[in-house]
């Protein structure tokens, strides 16, 4: 007997971006931009509460709803504690949304370039992906209202793209669709609005979110669900009984109640993001407005000209330019690798994908002032090399 | 559409034991024997490093492998890092077991009663369930070898019995099992043996650890898995990348690492746990010897004679006795959920599952002294309640 069910023998892990081993020690050399984390740290009453958490919690087995999260979570977000469900990390509610709603027979569909764990999930869980492209300026592709899917994902704002649909057009494709609408808002944190007033109209709908970027706890794993009731409860059947632990329980609850600190923090991270956007644009990237903690800034040709052939194609007739557009694209994606590369040299780590689409851009976090500083010089210096 | 796909609609929640409201806050009124908590406190090392844990550690991602703790765990199990993987609770590892190994054409099998979670993770993952009754003695049933099924587990010690297999009889099992044997052995560190030194054996066994009893840390939620490196590496697929969190990886190894204050504290619930169970047995309970740390009391005959019916069965002749004793157990089990409910109006949470052939036993986790003496008085004063 085959020890392992086919699917699973012929999935891929997927790849969480690489944790270089120094930092997982308390040391804090190099320059971690790979990962998407916040840059500053969670509020400071988080650390108090920690300050306080006695052996008896660690002892006993935490509540397994954890509603007093679920109860702080409800009054941020304007709904009520059982349109809440605590997961440990967004990723576990993907999770669980894959084996509530998707089998052989009910497939997944969501948009591309998007989060590369939908793809691991769907195989994981036996179904169809149906992958719809987005076009060139990431808009939400009209197809994605007719698969018949089962589930369907939007990441918004879209990871890796940092781009923003609008909640009116979400709010159309909800009432399209006859499957569940999941809206994976793990960065909606650093958008200007998002979906959750849609919940009370869709008994359809789903909304992830987590406390890794806009709360600065990736470390804790603590994500939720905002949806109706019934939904609600169809997942909790699913989830692992004590999925959420009693430390990050109250770590998370400190955290959301400091909306005041959460503001500042997520301001401070987008005033980064307009610099950092603008000084990639100057040293010659094409970078897409973002409404989440990062950016994907992709390798113009420009970039590589000199490195690429010595020719100028501005000197060649128009039908040659474009066939020399086509044969450079590797070239490009040859350079965003090698960019990539030097970087990690240099201690300074961002997210390279080795994907469709992907190949020829760098996923970039929002660091500090300091650590976004590191990053432009460094690219100039690697830029300069190229000639 | 239905949104939920149909065995999920049709499956029932697990459902954990109670946690009682007022215990959940900091104070500890009332006596919690009903989810198999150690009554200690954890080694005090993890409270010391809990107390050193820095902001920089919640914002960051934690190492997704939990490679300290790998490592710390292979060195107490005598085995490689490469033998282990990190789970968010033992529950964690079951649902992965069931997501790797089984589905409609590959079943679980296990002998029952067993953990009451088996059922609820076959049906969720959409597999049949071949549930083989123990004897009254809860040896394991030599049926469970012939089931071919894709997956097999034996919880040892036994949950709800407290009831112990042999290594040798699980290692006959292992081989000649075509399938995956998983032993889940959470309350192993309150036994005499375990099965970690048949790993290298089988290439077929999985070993299920948990934090939660031995070590104190039910509130961390973490658990481990031992096999061989093939195994680990496709369950390692299934897992959420960051399953778990940075806290619990720190904690968990700090406690792992002190073995002495580990053994210390399974000495001590080991000595309640002898003379918990002498006391139940002088109250009148059946209660088998317990390898883990809790009891299984059967509330017998006895103790429900005069409540019943005020006739003694002694004088009548056999075959009145025989039947009268198959009428009575309704009776019993009456008188067990009874006594469940007068000790909870005490607040003393013990554990009442109402399921077939547990309906007349009362589960009790070992607690202090204090704790038991508790208990031990409640139950002097329910019983002459009933005369």
């Amino acid at each position: 007997m085959d020890y392992f069910r086919e699917n699973v023998e012929k999935a891929k892990a997927y790849e969480p971006g690489f944790q270089p081993p120094f930092l997982l020690s308390q040391e804090s050399r190099g320059v971690k931009l790979n990962t998407n984390e916040n840059p500053y740290p969670p509020s400071p009453n988080v650390m108090k509460i920690l300050s306080q958490i006695s052996s008896e919690q660690l002892r006993r087995y935490p509540d397994p709803m954890g509603n007093a999260f679920r109860e702080a979570a409800a009054q941020v977000n304007g709904v009520q504690p059982d349109n809440i469900m605590c997961c440990n990390g967004g990723d576990e509610l993907l999770r669980i949304a894959f084996e509530a709603f998707c089998d052989e027979n009910r497939p997944v569909a969501y948009p591309v370039p998007s989060y590369s764990l939908f793809p691991v999930l769907a195989k994981l869980q036996n179904c169809k992906a149906i992958e719809i492209p987005f076009d060139s300026e990431f808009n939400l592709p009209a197809k994605l209202s007719g698969t018949g899917a089962a589930l369907t994902i939007v990441c918004n704002p879209n990871a890796p793209s940092g781009t923003f649909v609008s909640v009116e057009e979400l709010a159309s494709l909800a009432d399209e669709l006859s499957g569940i609408l999941l809206i994976d808002e793990a960065y909606v944190d650093f958008a200007e609005s998002n979906c959750t007033a849609l919940v009370k109209d869709f008994d359809n709908l789903i909304i992830l979110r987590s406390m890794s970027k806009g709360y600065s706890l990736a470390g804790l794993r603590f994500g939720y669900a905002i949806a109706q009731p019934d939904l609600i409860t169809g997942l909790l059947k699913i989830k692992d009984s004590y999925n959420v632990d009693a430390v990050a329980i109250v770590l998370a609850t400190a955290a959301i109640k400091d909306q005041q600190y959460f503001k500042e923090n997520v301001e401070k991270v987008k005033a980064e993001r307009a610099r950092l956007i603008e000084q990639l644009r100057n040293l010659g990237f094409d970078v897409p407005d973002s409404f989440a903690n990062f950016v994907l800034a992709k390798c113009k040709n420009r970039l590589v000209g000199a490195a690429c052939s010595g020719d100028s194609s501005r000197r060649r007739p128009k039908p040659e330019q474009e066939a020399l557009r086509r044969a450079e694209e590797p070239a490009v994606a040859r350079k965003a690798a090698e960019v990539y590369e030097k970087l990690t040299q240099r201690n300074i780590y961002v997210r390279y994908f080795n994907y469709p689409r992907l190949k020829d851009k760098l996923r970039i976090s929002i660091g500090t002032a300091e650590q976004n500083d590191k990053l432009l010089s460094a690219l100039k210096e690697i830029l300069s090399e190229f000639g």
